[in-house]
């Protein structure tokens, strides 16, 4: 691992590293935002944030606002990029398919098979890292995310089962077997064969196997891309399978980190609740 | 006056709008973030955010951190542009002279003269057409920045007397006249008599005419520019003129944004007492 920058940041520290990800095979590069008890050198527990479409490890960590709230509660929140990277990496033109849009899962399909495994990435291989070059208490991590990333939040909260304490999201793709963000994402990486879509589908998740902690849900009512997002099939299955949940349909917000920003102490909050009980 | 956009923050409004400025004689680009009771009608205080070197209105609006507080306050922030832009406009490769370095003054020289007027589009074009278009209390002005913009608030808040109740700077250039960000602008735009320079040093300035308010300073000690900066000079100035102010060098910070974010509560609070006083 090496250090790319380590900047003072509301009394922590807010750094940037890149590794050899065995996951990837790739150069991976990530933020990581300590709060001052980890200078001390105490453990501390860890919140996931997985950002969305085209964004890198840096959007969020310059954008979403989550450092001073992290600081305040004594929380790390790591940034992951969103896919592998570089020459030797598979992509393509669109904006959603390819680098920047790694969906949060392990390809199978042809040219993405060998580098796109974001979720080995996310639960495996970084998560080992982080425990042992950083003071974080890998017994106690949340997650979070935004829109592709929420998606990852959410269908990795429940698919690695005893990992997270708590899941929230902002406006996070919900239900993507069923959207234009999803079909043409899970067809490309995974093959034709929808039965293998459905354990990344937040909604059919729900369905099928549940949370077994609290879910906060953000979404804002102007949101410009929420007939991909598709939150009233995520408000019906929650509200179906009786999951313990908080939905909430912000009035006025559209997509952007103004949105994201505007309820992060609300989310950061929520996860501390659940991570320093 | 044009809206090109327009967006709900922290149960508030962050717009972008863009005017043809007298003062410039150029279109001029600005960011206000408008807290809920001005969605009301309500008159709200206004705080100034004068940015840095080769920042637009943009760069402050979506990284210092300033919206939630201001919104927890009830004050507007007005985020104006660095210089005025366009092709007409003169340039230089440099990135610290022309445009998106207008050092918030009015030029003499040519080819500067025709354009570069900040001084006068911040104190009075700018603040002119708020007035007008939005439910704004002129009454209540402070006025804060980072950087040249620190300078420009120093030196606004000295130099429009009984404008602006307080004033406050993320690592201010204080003493232009003797640095290299400074004499190399000052020089440019207001030629070489070195006696027009003064009235836009703050550490003169603190000699000649100080401040009638309250003033709060934060530098980082690990600021890469700390040189440039020249904090000694204002501390000094502070202390021998007894002025009125907060001095404060926080231990591991650097010059960007991380910084910034993390004192921003601080500034907020410190106008919110002025101007809500």
């Amino acid at each position: 691992m090496r250090t790319i920058s380590e900047q003072a940041c509301f009394g922590g520290i807010q750094g940037v590293y890149a590794h050899d990800s065995e996951a990837t095979g790739t150069e991976m590069t990530f933020g990581l935002f300590l709060p001052p008890e980890a200078k001390r050198g105490q453990k501390v527990p860890v919140l996931w944030y997985l950002s969305g479409l085209t964004c890198t490890h840096e959007n969020a960590m310059i954008k979403a606002g989550a450092q001073g709230w992290a600081a305040e509660a004594g929380i790390a929140v790591v940034f992951p990029d969103t896919s592998p990277r570089g020459e030797e990496v598979a992509d393509h033109d669109d904006y959603d398919l390819g680098q920047g849009a790694g969906f949060y899962l392990n390809a199978t399909e042809e040219p993405w098979a060998p580098h796109y495994r974001m979720w080995d990435y996310v639960t495996d291989d970084l998560p080992t890292l982080l425990a042992r070059e950083f003071p974080l208490d890998m017994e106690r991590q949340s997650i979070t995310g935004h829109s592709m990333g929420g998606h990852g939040a959410l269908t990795m909260a429940m698919g690695v089962k005893g990992r997270y304490r708590s899941v929230s999201a902002f406006a996070p793709i919900a239900h993507p077997t069923a959207s234009d963000w999803g079909r043409k994402q899970l067809a490309a990486y995974l093959g034709d064969d929808e039965r293998l879509w459905a354990q990344h589908d937040a909604v059919l998740m729900l369905r099928d196997v549940g949370f077994p902690g609290p879910m906060l849900i953000d979404y804002g009512s102007e949101d410009e891309y929420i007939d991909k997002l598709m939150p009233e099939a995520l408000a019906e299955a929650i509200a179906s399978t009786r999951q313990q949940a908080v939905f909430r349909m912000q009035p006025g917000y559209d997509h952007s980190y103004f949105f994201v920003a505007s309820f992060m102490e609300d989310h950061i909050a929520f996860h501390a609740e659940a991570l320093l009980a």
